[in-house]
């Protein structure tokens, strides 16, 4: 898929590792889960009394070097990366959330979403909290700051105050979150009821982290142990492990777009290979919508797996039909009218001695806006393909995401505003087909449950919670319009 | 003086002006204050609905462009120019304090310090708000946030919410604060009970104004018409200037040595010139402590007056000896043994002409840590002059400040340390004489009462307050060891 | 491979094209041609009368933006990307070196190495004329300033001056250039006569460009006509594409590491696809290296190709066993212990549900130091490879390069110290084995000639022309004790 | 006098002082200079083999630090600062011009200004040296790099080919230059024939130093020795001091407003203080134009001195009038209608106790375009003044500049377009005098012949040499509309 498409919204990390260098550590976690937020990075570090901070905007390679990262002493650190919209990239809203409290530093790294933001906000200025901030981290964070029976009455005593806090904002915090939270003697994994967004600890010699996804600890060379379960808690600290019961587990929902697109292909989710699952998706598309053609390609680099699934499972030839610019870099520059014409160019060149008289099987992960699966189809054909046939390994997106993507709202998903064969002749391809979303949970299914333990939103527009009017009606202006009869607002 | 010396803490400014340029406004009126805070510099502006703010380190024509001052729009506006100690200047700590509450935004930009910080800090965290920053003036912020009755139970009802939340942050807080505070349709000054720190009242043909000074009123156009009253809460809005009583006044305590130092000699304090307080302690220097010599110099900039004074008074003619270079911009590069044998070579040249064969009276402003007259008194002999005459035109800096001015720490202060004599013969001066506190007070008295109406507890150590014991000892190590008498620490 | 590898010096692009934005599309082509220099990146443009120009370190998207783009006006181009190593990556080494002349402008930008730069300097210095960089295209571009006769007395009269000047340049300068050269109305293209760096024209609605590789034209949308030949000078102006020799032609000696590595797969080079050359040279070290195995997979990205060919000529399946973080951005963060254990884990994680079990053939295109193979083996085998066989697509790196690529002096050259069995221990692999020269250079040959057309001196030691001492010396320290009994200085 | 006003171009410095950390002391100098230009500066060394340099657009304490000062290595060292217009001001237009000849390295800092630098820098083209600026600066230098006899044949032969090189090119460089060149041994200062620019020579306990004024020289412990002769070589090397003659002196044409405005005041120049001068200025100006007044105030803090003169002479008292922000920082924020009403306010505040019910006589060492006198009239009115008597410190600037001061171009300087009475009704002055051109050349005049030694062609007309037509015409469009029948070129 190409960008702009859905966006993570955040990395987080976290880790308790006395004798280690946690920043470095936490620097270099950070680096492998770059992909899920590229706008600004942080770490925070705690040495059991003080803790130290230091944020910015860009890449993490960019925000961090040897200079900055020497004050972040300590044996506890929490880690993040973010993803923000343009407008909103200022420094005040990055993370880790950094506050004192009368228990010592609270350092927050959240990845999720919540839906009842407003009404949490207004709590919270209601009570006397300014806000400097227009995140929802900044939020969950004050909301641990306050004695715990503020927020919820009949909570049992604990004697660790941040469990009951933690509890406290479980009981009032509704949407996604996969949190590590820093204090001054441990860390805590959270992770919300329906475990929306992935977390998962791991263990090495000196100590133990929390990290959204596995790639990480393959990068810090710590071992995984297990993921964190939906509404749980785990203390990190001298004693190790501890686990508590935040709240009690909702139906699972797992995001099913982390499979799709989002996590790298190396992690490991729900003791499932991404770039297995990948490959599996390949394989049933090619089931489900087969095609005659010459060659199986993938658009590099994100569909390549699923391309090769594709055409294990056909028979036909897996080839390498687009070359990606491989040196990233944002530019601002705008195109002129002669390079518009170009389109995709920029980020893919075709290989003509590859295409040329070719029919041509094209696999995308995804489509969202559908602005360039024309310009690639138009390119490929411009390289000599007879014809091209375009296969996406996911369900045709319909529906925003309130949990932690951002998808673009409604009415610019070509799959909300046009029916299949209309996206076939918009982006000019001999045929076009899609993955369905039984052959896409299938594979992924953790439960014989509805919708097989996952969250599958943007596809079927089936929430596994109530979101609220005003949310809703923010990404949705044309409700009424919708061409799809399916309730687009259903709690499960 | 020559730097490092005491370093006021802060200048505030905020602006109700509807049809007004209000944050190219901010910005000319803190270009005019630049003199109270150069590390950091901020302005917040509010359209009656939403508030937007940009903050940085640096001057303030460093921190501020076309492009940052466009988004500042509205009518409505607080600035603040910030002076802080290395290794605390972060971004985070930078004023305007900015934060949303139930009553829409709120902004504080605060002049001062309090000394009762840590236990407003520890009564903010036991009601659950976690604090970002290490500075006060965050927590005179979320104090503001909170409901007023948390604060104080018996407060009168208060048509106007913020109103009575300030009186609220008014019980509580002690120490030197002269505040601009904006909100959503109103800016409030506000000003401690003794009137510790200066804070003016202005108008211009569209709106009003409050500043630190009123050097920037002339800067901006704006026409003064009063200062604040201790404890006194003046609004700003729509419905023009409405005064209010925040807390009952107590005995009146400006801050002396705002005369002698700190502000800028075209502000007027009290009714008083600046600069012609400055003159006159000169020419009082010279009743005081005359001498028998061919020319009076002074140090520059800041007590070329005082020497004007000085001269006045003598007869003895006024000459400039000493040749400031007029470029700054800070180094950090550290002089070679060779350099800095040159000692304050690098800020002043002497001019042999003036000084050759001549007997010399050289006045400073003041003398706090005492590590430049020595080599400005050698510097005046290397260029011929015959006799060296240093006369002070302040008393001798013996205790440290915690209303609002770094002065060092206690064991720093030359005065504190070493009798006048042995100062004199430290510098190599042939005589050195200060002025004496009566002599002082005299000029500047604003009412008979004791002290006559200021706070000169840096060279008296007689505070106007009590200062906290843990405040006092970190800044006064050597207490028992001091060599005067006077009891250090007095309430008044 | 894995950086630090060889680096190619240099990408330059060239357009000449009246009503065309010349700037925003040198700007898009030099974006393509970021995988040849990522360290500094420059453009010149003219409008017939002045030059304009900007230069910056750092990659394309950062050197270049909106507001520096817009003074670059004119109707012809010339620009650059520039790899240099470290320390010598002064703003005053960028490219393109732009001076001005009698005969107004004169930029060149270059691509290669000369081998008698030091002789060349000596000239220019004799003449007079003082160099302001280290690099030999400012001695390219002072040569090209001076008055033809300087540089040789038996140049046939030319109408146009630059033709004659560019004629001296070349019967003077010994090495590998491919030059693009803006003057006042005209583009240049020069090729050394051994056309040791690729240079290719196209064409396309409004004027004609010049690039070192074909990707160049496909982003931006001109069409390809044919490459420069070598000792070739094309002008490019308002009469369109004019040649001329500039000297006789050499044997040719293109770079056969251009095909093993340097160039974008999507280029096309003597008329062959990159990517079809890549996939060639796996199926024939199929063919002269076959392995028993379960799956193949290359070393990504560059080596993908080369093991997809491995794997369509042996029937074993290919697949991903490698995931690279796809995030670039340097690090400068120093690995402590225990992240150095990890080797190469920060930019590759292996894939344990492909490789588990597995009997794993693993295509590298090309060992240099051999100081990532090893790491990259025993990830594989971590994540449970049975076996790992290594099959390289190209001979072994054993000799310094002269003509424009960073190789490494030769005694960190791996295959220079180290027989191929004790490569195969020094990392740990089952088996190891190279693709044959005579394989490689039948692929790609070009001619029936030794060499069959390509300079394969890193792989030879047979270098095309003669390399002076001096130079040879700096590259090859430990000559004596050299391994292998091939002279390793041999002209052709 | 008020920005913008005339501004010099350039301060240089040279050091040879084996065992001293040459380029931290060339910082300091810098330092003591950067009156002499604010927009960049630059540091080149040599340790006898290598040179390395330093160079950016900024202040000198911006542009240094203790990191890019270490690798400047050696014994010897020169270093510039720049003032330019706006749009050259690119970092290759930056000084010391630093190039590699034959005999090593080259670096020359440049203080002055050529009038034939069209005419060299055509023949160093025709020579084939291509120019990568636009300064005459690089003309030098590459002038000095090639072999003496390219530019003068009949030179006699020298030992020192560097004294031969310089001879050359002080044969063929017409017009004001201050030098001080660096080569692999050696500095040398060397100063056109004329002396137009001032500059000087001094010794300390390791070495001895060059400066174009002596307060540098107080800045860094060096004791000055003597000026430079007109036409005069020094050679500074392991022998000392050597002196040559480069050509004969011609008729001394020192540049009077260095006395005026441009030196700083603790500079001694021609043996005389600067700052003595200016007082003798005011002084002599009160015998021309005395008025009746209550107080003298000076412009701050160019004229403060000559007030004092004034004030001296006239037996009224000096007082300070107008207080200058003490704090630079260029800001480029344009006022809005509302600020720019208040005119100079930016930079002055008066002082209406000071002012209120006097006659004031404002003293200003210069009026060059007029566009502040009237506003700063103004303001002395606002607060209260009854008379405001103008009164300048030198002669009415007429006449353009050619030899290294920016005075704008001819028709932008009032007294040029009026004449005086005119321009005192302009300003809103009650009257307006100013010090004769024979009273101020009295004062410095260093010897009897015409125009006293001096350059004061910015007042006369009358330049000391010829100035090219194409230059002339350049800045002075209104030529036939003059109004003064002075011929405006007239050589002596």
């Amino acid at each position: 898929m190409i960008e702009p498409g859905p966006r993570e919204e955040c990395g987080v990390f976290g880790i308790y590792a006395p004798g280690h260098n946690v920043s470095k550590t936490t620097f270099f976690a950070l680096y492998a889960l770059q992909h899920r937020g590229q706008e600004g990075a942080g770490i925070v570090t705690c040495d059991g009394a003080r803790a130290a901070q230091h944020k910015n905007v860009g890449l993490v390679s960019q925000v961090f070097n040897e200079e900055n990262l020497k004050p972040l002493q300590g044996h506890l650190a929490v880690g993040h990366t973010r993803y923000s919209t343009t407008g909103s990239n200022h420094v005040r809203n990055l993370q880790p959330v950094c506050i004192e409290t009368m228990s010592g530093p609270l350092a927050v790294a959240h990845n999720g979403n919540l839906v009842n933001t407003t009404a949490l906000r207004n709590a919270l200025m209601e009570r006397g909290v300014g806000l400097s901030s227009s995140t929802d981290s900044e939020v969950l964070t004050q909301i641990l700051a306050a004695p715990p029976d503020v927020w919820s009455s009949n909570l049992p005593a604990e004697e660790d105050r941040w469990v009951t806090s933690i509890r406290a904002l479980m009981s009032v915090a509704e949407g996604a979150y996969s949190l590590a939270v820093l204090t001054r003697n441990a860390i805590y994994a959270v992770r919300d009821p329906r475990g929306i967004r992935p977390l998962s600890l791991a263990e090495f010699e000196t100590g133990w982290a929390v990290a959204s996804e596995t790639c990480a600890f393959s990068t810090i060379g710590a071992k995984p142990i297990r993921e964190m379960k939906p509404g749980e808690i785990v203390r990190i600290d001298k004693n190790g492990l501890t686990s508590f019961e935040g709240v009690p587990p909702k139906r699972k929902a797992l995001c099913v777009f982390e499979y799709v697109y989002l996590a790298r292909p190396d992690s490991v989710i729900e003791e499932k290979s991404v770039h297995g699952v990948r490959f599996e998706m390949g394989r049933r598309l090619a089931d489900e919508a087969p095609a005659e053609a010459d060659i199986v390609i993938g658009v590099p680099d994100s569909a390549t797996v699923a391309a090769q699934g594709f055409a294990d499972r056909t028979g036909i030839p897996f080839a390498d039909g687009l070359v990606k610019n491989r040196y990233i870099g944002r530019t601002f520059i705008e195109p002129d009218d002669h390079v518009r014409k170009m389109g995709v160019g920029l980020k893919y060149n075709p290989l003509p001695h590859v295409l040329k008289d070719k029919r041509v099987v094209m696999v995308d992960d995804s489509i969202v806006r559908g602005n360039t699966a024309g310009p690639l189809v138009a390119l490929l054909r411009s390289a000599g393909a007879k014809e091209v046939h375009v296969r996406v390994a996911s369900p045709p997106v319909r529906h925003p995401c309130f949990l932690g993507v951002d998808m673009a709202s409604q009415e610019k998903l070509i799959a909300y505003r046009l029916k299949v064969d209309r996206i076939r002749s918009h982006i000019g391809a001999d045929s076009l087909a899609y993955l369905s979303e039984d052959g896409m949970l299938d594979i992924v299914k953790s439960g014989d449950e509805d919708r097989r333990g996952h969250c599958s939103a943007c596809f079927s527009g089936v929430y596994p919670l109530t979101v609220p009017d005003d949310l809703f009606g923010e990404k949705t202006k044309q409700k009424l319009e919708a061409v799809w009869a399916t309730p687009s607002k259903v709690t499960i």
